[in-house]
């Protein structure tokens, strides 16, 4: 198995990727981590996932030997799983937590930024190393979270950016002391998963739904889904609770 | 009344939320506030708008209590008047400043992310508290000014973030001790109080329509719209102010 | 000449505005920036465009005294030209790297904008002075890489802001001592000139390809652009080079 699935009875599930040293993505790793998601997706006693790697770097990126031998043998390699990997990333329908430290390049920032958020190590790097392997694919990922400037200069250097730098901005919540990554992300993560599970999915599926949309439009798109939301009962639970507190 | 509106001969107008004690959104608050700004949008001699809160918080949000009663008898509560506030926000054809302090949360929020931008006293702390009520509404506004990473964890946290954190982002231009807060403010409302209506009326159309559009678009827009404010006369006029000095 | 053109062997090509003493924008300088990108683009000997000011400032914006030259004789003045400019700027096929020192102002900040990146000296200012003069169109340019805040700010007061404010944002990649502006930047320069040039090629065309999309239709594009970027052999040659590292 190229990733680990665990679960307390907390409600948070960990996916750590276990492919050493430097958990590439492969196709078995994709086909794994698509169907991990789909079983916490399902399992009512997931309400978080938090998705980090083992060993000393979170992920280097896809393996380019396999995608090598794919593409002498027609066969699909891990770049041809992008559009799976990352629908199932980015349409998942509870909150996704990413944990990044020491590498996090190409396909492994591509993953980060589909998460909801993610803390990092100090000393995580960032890195679209793209350009010098010509298998293009990690800009579009990393300007939904980064600005123009740091993703062109990324793109065309394939040089790592320090996470320290990137403190507060679309991609990193926030980043913390080595020991303290996992005790930081459990913490935030348990929060999540005391929340109402049907206040959560409505929540991220609003965050989806308004994606590129503008603000008025947005807001409409989220006044519809509160209405939905109420219509199950629980918005007037969840006031009546907050009004008598 | 739940607001106050304040003017002097200087052009600027103090728009101030006066609902104790945490100035929550009701539905005769979104009516007066709308109200109040076309009357400011009118009035020749309101060349800027500031808008800001009175006691310890600038808005606690949307008074649930009321919305609770507008559900229970089938009427519109604040919630329901969410589109009227944030157009006449969005769309007020002047300058318009936000001035932040204490908490800032969910409508509050929301209110202060359709201002052109805003000054925030230190320890403003902003957050998305709808995932705790089930009344969705804020994310759209806040994505417009912040980063994925902030408004995911914010929205699914619900926990605050301090304004020291966001500083030169999307949402608040400076953060100042709270005794400089509306002396700032009122500087930067009088630089602009003291320029020419038409072209900060042009300008204000300007950054309304290349919102949504590419660079390229958007220049075509700003272009198009200097043109026919130049066909006015101000610009010939400003030009050569500006060559004879 | 209003600008200089200058290329070693090492594949870096350093254009410079020399329209002394702030080099303001003219129709002249803008025929010659499009005339020399346009050379630049076709020498296969550039790799890489640095663009950058001589004197005290990078740029101070239109030449207004031209412009209004132009609107007396009923002719095209350097603002009737800005569309020419951008495009040229932001359909260049190659990396280009923007080198801001001093004043950059109006049109300076928007040609700043339409680079990858830029460089910045300590000290540079950034403003839109469009308002004061009722010439708009730096507005599309300047959201295109900062916040929301901060350009309703620029625009609505003329002001300028400190790059030291802006360092890792959509705008600059880093803020340098002065006397390393030029060592920095071609430093940085030098990293890209040693790209396969069909691989910083097609890097430029995604980043281009993918603005306004969302994340996966984005990366659809660029896998696209992989394909066709493999289907040049360049890609199993570079794959073999890394995996025999």
């Amino acid at each position: 198995m190229m990733l680990r699935q665990d679960s307390n009875q907390d409600g948070i599930e960990w996916i750590t990727l276990t492919n050493p040293p430097v958990n590439v993505v492969t196709r078995a790793l994709i086909e794994q981590l698509v169907a991990g998601l789909r079983r916490a997706a399902d399992d009512p006693g997931t309400r978080v996932v938090v998705l980090g790697g083992e060993g000393r770097h979170f992920c280097a990126g896809a393996d380019l030997r396999e995608q090598q031998r794919a593409w002498q043998s027609d066969d699909l390699g891990p770049a041809d799983l992008g559009e799976a990997l990352y629908t199932a990333l980015l349409d998942f329908p509870k909150p996704l937590i990413g944990m990044a430290h020491g590498a996090v390049a190409g396909a492994g920032l591509s993953i980060i930024a589909c998460c909801d958020f993610a803390i990092a190590a100090a000393g995580t790097r960032i890195s679209l190393p793209e350009i010098d392997v010509g298998v293009l694919g990690g800009i579009s990922h990393a300007r939904a979270a980064l600005g123009k400037a740091l993703v062109h200069y990324m793109a065309l250097t394939g040089l790592p950016i320090e996470a320290e730098k990137l403190a507060h901005t679309g991609l990193f919540l926030e980043i913390v002391h080595p020991d303290s990554l996992r005790d930081r992300t459990a913490a935030i993560a348990r929060t999540i998963a005391d929340k109402e599970p049907e206040a959560a999915r409505y929540t991220k599926q609003c965050m989806r739904a308004i994606e590129g949309l503008s603000q008025l439009a947005g807001y409409a798109r989220e006044h519809a889904l509160s209405k939905e939301l109420r219509a199950s009962g629980v918005t007037d639970r969840l006031v009546s609770q907050f009004l008598q507190r």
